[in-house]
This record gives structure tokens, C-alpha cells and sequence, in this order.
């Protein structure tokens, strides 16, 4: 992380350790990284961007996919935050370098904090990663896990049907084992240690995904590897809010309406969102 | 119809009868429309819009998909098209009468010839309708059924697994019959002799369809019956372009890349497609 963006943060009045948190996501899976967030910085308020009107972001191409992300950071930008989480994989996957240029503020994604988790819990360095399209095509993880342990080997598999199957509520359905199975079956073969569950909504099917994989096997949830990792670097920014009497409250922001939104969140976060509002990007 | 939009077509220099048709849907799937219609209307022009940045409609809120097929059909006036054909179920099911009343210019959905042709070959008028969760929610079928028949009775499915499940490729997967058997278990134990696939991606499902429907249910394609109600109502227009000594282009625009529209274009029209360019709406 470069200097400028921590020096604008506390030099620029309106921002302050009391300011929110952003974060924002294709849709709606990103709220697994807030329910995260939530539980590792209590205290901290956040305003959370699902683009529900172009979601989903792992089918599009990544010209579209940055373009989308840079609407959504210069979004929450707007609402003064003091930093931005991208709970997206397939945006952190392929905009990261360009909103870390382009804007001047910290700006924290979920692919470096699983690419560390994943090389710190495999013994035998065979890591196996899925994700959407778009990420998996990106080799964000691979590049990331790569530059920090060259022998490590790396199989990938995108995972398309998963998000639709966690959408229609099938978490625990027949259909819904028999696609992880032929999903994973190659990379099990290959005999990986460490799976990444690289996309907000499969934390919903770990128990599906555990019962495949098999008990050898380590789970990495890019949603708590990167909770923890938005700890750690908002303390070395000083920008992380003490304790208060009360915890902090997350503001959500959708781009369709809100009426869906609502109906699905409780699946992906387990306590108190603030009343959803529609907003208008660019 | 009402007679502004025939007489603006026809009086405005630009547009005659070599115009080209515009076809426009959220992404891939109404090229199934294209398929029928280049069918049926082989020495047409047609400009085909695919907004593969903000596929799916299906999935959205009503006021976001009149949103953007207002933004597409505008695209294409812009292109002087002569009539506008919605391909998309979910923008037909919404859109359509604002933008009959919005532009000055033939536009025609695929509701209503699904409509009437379920109603053709019904005998027991008890009919089923599948289709996106937009679509199903819209009643839009149920309303242009029972406005032509109030004897006949409407079973209704939200299918939103199949759209992925055909563009993972899994056409004749076993996942993807199990999936199909779920779906339409309850509408056939009521008994139903005809099914409206009201959805542009399901005739690519017709064969595990009729598997599970069985031989005594009919399929109705809405791209069939929309290309032929096309063929109809431009006839009545004086639209129809004759015989001439080439077959009409196709000129496919996308709003994300062109390169995924390419490699899955092959699955949903057998034919030549010029080119693909990528566009910007608005």
C-alpha cells in the first residue's frame, strides 16, 4: 500500500477514525464479508454498495468489470469513508491495481488475504482454488500465491452454477451436491490439501463443499481471511474506531430495488442491517 | 397497434421497407429469436442488441428492466430500424407498453404469441408457463391468456437455474434433468397439455424438456410463434422487405466484450452472424 492514500485519509477533514467503512459487491453475496467485518470491528460503522441492477460481475469481460468497480468506489468515496473494502472477488480480482491508482484511499480486497490464508494452512503446497468465470480466467489468486511461494502448485476450476443454486436457496439440495462433486472431483484427484472459496456466496455451502472435499481437506473463506486482513491493515493506518457504548451500524445501498434485497440478505448476514435504499451510480 | 407508430415508420425519409428489424434482449438468448425469425423473414436486415453488461433482466426489479429496455430500444431507433422485436421474456413482460406509448415505432414482444398459440393448441386449457423470476412474477402470460380465454387455467414456475445450466453447456446433463424434473413435477401432476418455455434460452433444453413433460404435453417456443406473429404483423404494416438475390445480414452489437458473445453465439443460432461490435447505451 502505497503512502498517499493513508495521508489523504487523516488529512481531509470530513474523514476520521468515526468514519464508515465502505464496501461494495456485485450484489448481495458481499455481506458474508460484512458479517465478517462486523464480528472482528464491532464498533465500526459501514456502508455497504450491492450492485444489484448489473449484478452479476463474473460473467462480464474485465473492462466491464473495472469500470463497474470504479463506479461503486467513487460511490462510496462520495460518503466519505475512510476506506474500501471490495467484497467482490471477480472486482477485487480485476480492478484492484486500478482503484489503488485511481483513488486516494486505502482500498482492501479479498484475493491477497486468501492467497496468504491458503499458503499458510497447506502442508503439501496443493492448493486448489474456485471461483466465477471471470475470477478464475483472471489468475488473481494464482499470481498472488505464487509471488509469495514459487513451488506452491495451483488448480483452479470456475464454479458458475454455484451462485445461482445459493440464489434459488437449493444450500442443502440433492442437485446442488452433484455439481460441487463434478466441480471438485478433478482437483480432489490431483490430491490438494487447501481449497479457497473464492467468491462471496460459498461460504453458504461449506457444509456441501466440506462433505465433498473431505476432512483432509482445509476450507479458506475469503470472507474471514479478508475481515482479518482489513483488521490489521486499518491498525497500522490508525484508522481503526476504539470501543463505544454502543456497536456500529451498516448502512446498505442497492442499485435495483429494494424489495429483493431485503428478502435475501438474512440468508448471507445474521443480524441488523438499517433499512436498505436504492441509489443511482455516475 | 395503435396507427401512430405505422405512420411515423413510413412517412420518416430514412426508414422504408430495406430498413433492417432491430432485435434486442438482456444478452445471448435472443439470438433464438433471430434464428426463427431469419427463418421466416430470410431477405431482412436485423441489427441484434445484447446488453451482456447488465445480463440478466430475469433476476430484476420491473422499474430496472423497463429502465434499460427503453435504453436498448432507443439504441436501435437510433440505428433506424423499422420495427423493434423484444426477444427478452422478462423486458416483454414489463416493458412493452411503455414502449409502445414511449416510441414512434412497431414493437412487438413475445408474450403475446406465446399467448396465442398456448391458447391454439390447448384442449384441455389447462396450461403450464415457466420462465425467469422476473417473467413469472410479471403474470404478464396469465393476463394475455386469460384476456383471450377466462375458461383456461394458468400454472406457473419460476425456473432460474436453467439460463445458467444452458450457458455452463450442460444441455443433456443429468444435473440438469433432475433439475428440470423439480421444476415440473407439480404443474404436471395438474394435468397440463401444453407448456409455454418462456424463457429464450429453454428451447435449447426442448430434448430433457420433453423428456420429462412426456408426449402428451405440447411445447410452445416463444421464439417460434414470435418470428411467425413478426411475419403477421409487419405484413399488416406493409414492412415486409421481397425476395431479393442475397439473404439478410445479421449485425450483432453487445455492451460488454464481443469475445464470450462469440464463442457462445454458435449455441443459440445456427447461421452466419456478421462481426460482433461492442457499443455504449446512453
Amino acid at each position: 500500500m502505497p503512502n498517499k492514500p493513508f495521508i489523504r485519509a487523516i488529512s481531509e477533514p470530513e474523514i476520521s477514525v468515526r468514519s464508515p467503512i465502505g464496501i461494495f459487491d456485485s450484489g448481495i453475496g458481499g455481506l458474508t464479508v460484512v458479517q465478517e467485518l462486523h464480528k472482528v470491528l464491532p464498533y465500526e460503522d459501514m456502508i455497504y454498495l450491492g450492485d444489484t441492477a448489473r449484478v452479476p460481475y463474473g460473467t462480464k469481460s474485465p473492462e466491464t468489470v473495472v469500470r463497474f468497480a470504479c463506479e461503486d468506489t467513487q460511490f462510496l468515496i462520495e460518503r466519505r469513508v475512510k476506506a474500501v473494502v471490495v467484497a467482490c472477488n471477480t472486482a477485487s480480482a480485476w480492478a484492484l491495481p486500478v482503484l489503488e491508482q485511481r483513488f486516494q484511499i486505502p482500498v482492501f480486497g479479498v484475493i491477497i488475504p486468501g492467497a496468504r490464508a491458503a499458503l499458510a494452512r497447506s502442508k503439501n503446497l496443493r492448493i486448489g482454488v474456485i471461483g466465477t468465470n471471470a475470477t478464475i480466467k483472471s489468475q488473481a489468486y494464482n499470481r498472488e500465491i505464487l509471488a509469495r511461494n514459487d513451488q506452491a502448485q495451483i488448480f483452479v476450476r470456475p464454479c458458475p452454477l454455484l451462485v445461482p443454486l445459493v440464489e434459488e436457496g437449493w444450500t442443502s439440495h440433492s442437485v446442488t451436491l452433484s455439481v460441487i462433486h463434478e466441480y471438485l472431483e478433478p482437483m480432489l484427484r490431483r490430491n490438494i490439501d487447501t481449497l479457497v472459496l473464492g467468491c462471496t456466496h460459498y461460504p453458504l455451502l461449506k457444509k456441501l463443499i466440506r462433505s465433498v472435499a473431505g476432512k483432509n481437506v482445509t476450507l479458506v473463506d475469503s470472507a474471514e481471511t479478508c475481515a482479518r486482513y482489513v483488521l490489521e491493515r486499518l491498525g497500522h493506518l490508525n484508522l481503526l474506531r476504539g470501543p463505544r457504548k454502543y456497536e456500529g451500524k451498516i448502512y446498505p445501498c442497492v442499485t435495483d430495488d429494494t424489495e429483493r434485497f431485503e428478502e435475501l440478505a438474512a440468508k448471507f448476514l445474521k443480524g441488523n442491517l438499517e433499512p436498505a435504499v436504492r441509489v443511482q451510480l455516475g
